[in-house]
């Protein structure tokens, strides 16, 4: 079976959640799948490898999971971004809009330095509006977003077009609904 | 020189963080260290390899960063314990104190099965209240805590002993302060 399918067999759908009409895809089964995990990460290792990545970065909380292994699995740093008031050294931090209101996330200001080639990771592509925040706050300390992962893109949503536009790669994802 | 010394050297101390008189480990220099992360994860690997653990249990966010690495490493599920509101399916809760007020977090119902031999993964053993939740939710549902492991033990705050007490097993850690 495709590693895409196997994925697939085993998220849960979640109806009307977080609100109803929405079918919200919890990923929680596949991390409690290690055959699975080991699976994924090895695809995500071979598919970034011959980047020359100097950092991963990840958003919390959910992004933290794939980000540390896949950091782990690259032998990369990991940075870790988080949701403002978070980090205890000093931060540089980006407000972006929410479909309702805004959100704002901090990454330490020496986390990452100019000329570092950096990757996003996280779980979930929906609407791109965690992911470019984060690569925005990477390239205005002048590193480079060199690429992004997730796991599953909701095609049906403009994130990877989002992306693509704005940071001129072509967001890697393993599944897509 | 020792693991523990290495990690102590790459630490950054943030003096009055959160608060004045305070000085916070800033573990984010050793997540930006992959030498460092590797011996750290073969360490912990070696430590609890034949421990017949069926799962990691660790609580966002930055729990997750090592506990995603070291279920990964020893082939275990990784459980997500979140904060209220978080988890997308049936979820048991636990609140417990904070110095002011109280928190509350929460793990999927069917996030561990009963019988199960669980270890309690997170960065930092300080008071050890967030732990002890994390070990009563999974405890709630038949499941057994066969051990915590930290990277920092704080020895001048209650923590190891309150664990070691309730649960009867010593908290592994890397390093203390």
């Amino acid at each position: 079976m495709l590693l895409s399918d196997k994925i697939k067999h085993t998220i849960r759908d979640i109806y009307d959640y977080p609100k109803p009409g929405i079918v919200f895809k919890d990923i929680t089964p596949v991390l409690a799948d290690p055959a699975l995990m080991h699976e994924i990460a090895a695809r995500l290792r071979e598919d970034f490898k011959n980047q020359q990545l100097d950092a991963i970065a990840a958003v919390e909380a959910r992004g933290f999971i794939f980000g540390a292994i896949l950091a782990h699995e690259l032998g990369c740093r990991f940075i870790p971004i988080r949701k403002a008031g978070k980090l205890p050294y000093k931060v540089k931090k980006k407000e972006y809009d929410l479909e309702y209101g805004t959100a704002c996330i901090e990454m330490h200001e020496d986390a990452v330095k100019p000329g570092w080639r950096v990757l996003v990771q996280d779980d979930l592509l929906a609407t791109g509006g965690t992911a470019a925040a984060a690569a925005e706050l990477i390239e205005s300390v002048g590193a480079r977003v060199t690429g992004f992962s997730f796991i599953i893109n909701l095609s049906f949503l403009p994130g990877y077009e989002t992306l693509k536009k704005r940071f001129h790669v072509e967001p890697h994802y393993l599944l897509q609904y």
